[in-house]
């Protein structure tokens, strides 16, 4: 038996490319005690992939020679822990392989959702990292303004709709005309704005007549700089990603930073979803809620077969997904 | 009798010089009911003065043609209020001139501290930056590693001073080797860094083994870039001027935001400190008993002469003041 896994064979100096990666075999790796062996069945495909062959981060750097990284939803087929038994669901920090041996108190047992893909989106990452991003340092109340950016994005799109059940004013930002109309009308957002249309101070400041009073920044860079200038007073700034910044030589900052923070008195403040973790049940709890009561739709974006996962992200980056984007590398279980 | 006062003749394009201001004779103004006439003491110098010239802030922003607002320590001279009397001495947003009349319930009567200059340094405005801007948004604990810019400046002497009493680890940023051993040895800081030699990354990371964990920034700019880059996780910046992108054309951005705030967790959080004006007394009452244990020294720049109050904030701005800058107008009450 063997085993695909794809390794970055380069690290990007620039724009991430299909060169970079490589789809190789190994013999199936063995557990030892303790272990347990996974098959993968979900791959996230995330920007913050991008950001890891920046450097450190809140993991190590990936390396040229690395098989690439990823968080996964697995089916455990082989366990050498009593913590876990063949068929059990689990979520794990992985590798873009078929099959890959982890230590069994390393990986988190999921509960019996299904579809599993709605692990990754609305009751995982994308759907936890919009709810405690929002509420934790978004703060937002009803009848303020949210500008999120790559809204039509995974997180982006359920910042936006947690906004509107909490009945706030919600703008969104996103690249090209299609995808803003898919953000108003299938999302529900009160107005989107094409960021590449030009012109995105007057637009946005149109769409938000009273001011920004928080912004769910997932991409940094000059529309950061942007939707800075039209912040109110005491906003809040959750800074989730810097897309922007990911794929590229010469990153920008933002021209008005420090300066408009001081003089508006606003807060930025960078998260990572594990640090919401003990909060992550009323996350669940609150998402399922809006889920079943209509006001949350979940839009997901599958890309088949592992030897895909390069042009997923790839395109990712590019922006070509709407909603979050994930790889099926195998079936889920009957 | 007639009545000095220096109006900004123009705007600043660039750097801001003595043909942008002039000094004019005017009549005494006259107060009508419920106004005080005011004889200006003191004047604060700040840089926060050059950003108002930038556009509208907490405040109007300052047009060619308007006297040059400021805020000052004065006295009474004439009440047309029952608020206050002949003789009072009170804190009042002016302008710079040698009389002024304002309305009663616009300035705050000041308790008798003297000498009057601990009113604009210490017990003022300087003080409380640093206490309210280091303990409300910095939040240092005892053992953690504080970095202040302008650390010879006058909040940036008082954030340091407090950072030692409170059982941390200062480090200072200052230009040109005098003002680093003037941070060292007069203030007491643990380390001074001169961002003018060179190497600052480097010199500041030898001078912070355990990373920082509160950033005070006065500069904004190159300078908050290179911190930046030493926070430890969680780290919390108190942004509190930015005196480093004041007086150009071309202000320029940190490059690693908002990627840094992301990946390490940042809080960064603007203030003026009005914002905490419900705490000015517990300011007080710290201040005062650091003073008087020895753990805070009070030092001042004080310029004579209304005539140089232009070349007092120039110089400011160049960063050839220790101590907190002010001019003197008039002499102190008997």
């Amino acid at each position: 038996m063997t085993n695909r896994q794809i390794t970055l064979t380069a690290l990007p100096q620039g724009a991430l490319g299909p060169q970079h990666f490589e789809l190789g075999e190994a013999p199936m790796p063995e557990p030892g005690e303790g272990d347990v062996l996974l098959r993968t069945i979900l791959m996230s495909i995330d920007a913050a992939n991008r950001s890891w062959m920046q450097g450190a981060t809140y993991r190590d750097a990936v390396q040229a020679g690395d098989a690439m990284p990823t968080y996964a939803i697995c089916e455990v087929i082989n366990s050498r822990s009593p913590r876990l038994k063949a068929g059990d669901i689990v979520a794990a920090e992985s590798i873009w392989a078929d099959h890959v041996v982890r230590p069994a108190h390393k990986v988190q047992k999921l509960p019996p959702v299904r579809p599993l893909t709605h692990l990754l989106s609305v009751y995982g990452i994308a759907g936890k990292t919009a709810f405690h991003g929002l509420l934790q340092i978004g703060k937002p109340l009803a009848g303020e303004t949210i500008v999120v950016s790559a809204a039509a994005g995974s997180v982006g799109g359920y910042v936006g709709q947690i906004g509107k059940a909490l009945g706030c004013r919600v703008v969104g930002i996103a690249g090209g005309a299609e995808k803003c109309s898919f953000v108003r009308d299938e999302l529900g957002f009160d107005d989107c704005v094409d960021y590449r249309a030009g012109g995105l101070f007057k637009a946005l400041r149109a769409a938000c007549p009273d001011g920004v009073d928080v912004y769910f920044d997932n991409v940094g860079g000059a529309v950061l700089e942007t939707v800075l200038g039209l912040m109110n007073e005491r906003g809040r700034i959750a800074c989730c990603g810097a897309i922007s910044q990911y794929d590229t030589e010469t990153p920008t900052g933002p021209r008005n930073l420090p300066g408009v923070v001081v003089v508006k008195r606003l807060r930025m403040e960078g998260f990572i979803v594990m640090d919401f973790a003990r909060d992550d049940a009323k996350a669940t709890r609150a998402l399922q809620a809006w889920v079943q009561a209509g006001q949350i739709k979940v839009f997901e974006d599958v890309v088949d077969g592992l030897e895909n996962a390069p042009s997923a992200l790839i395109g990712l980056l590019n922006g070509d997904n709407k909603g979050k984007r994930m790889v099926r590398v195998g079936p889920d279980p009957q």
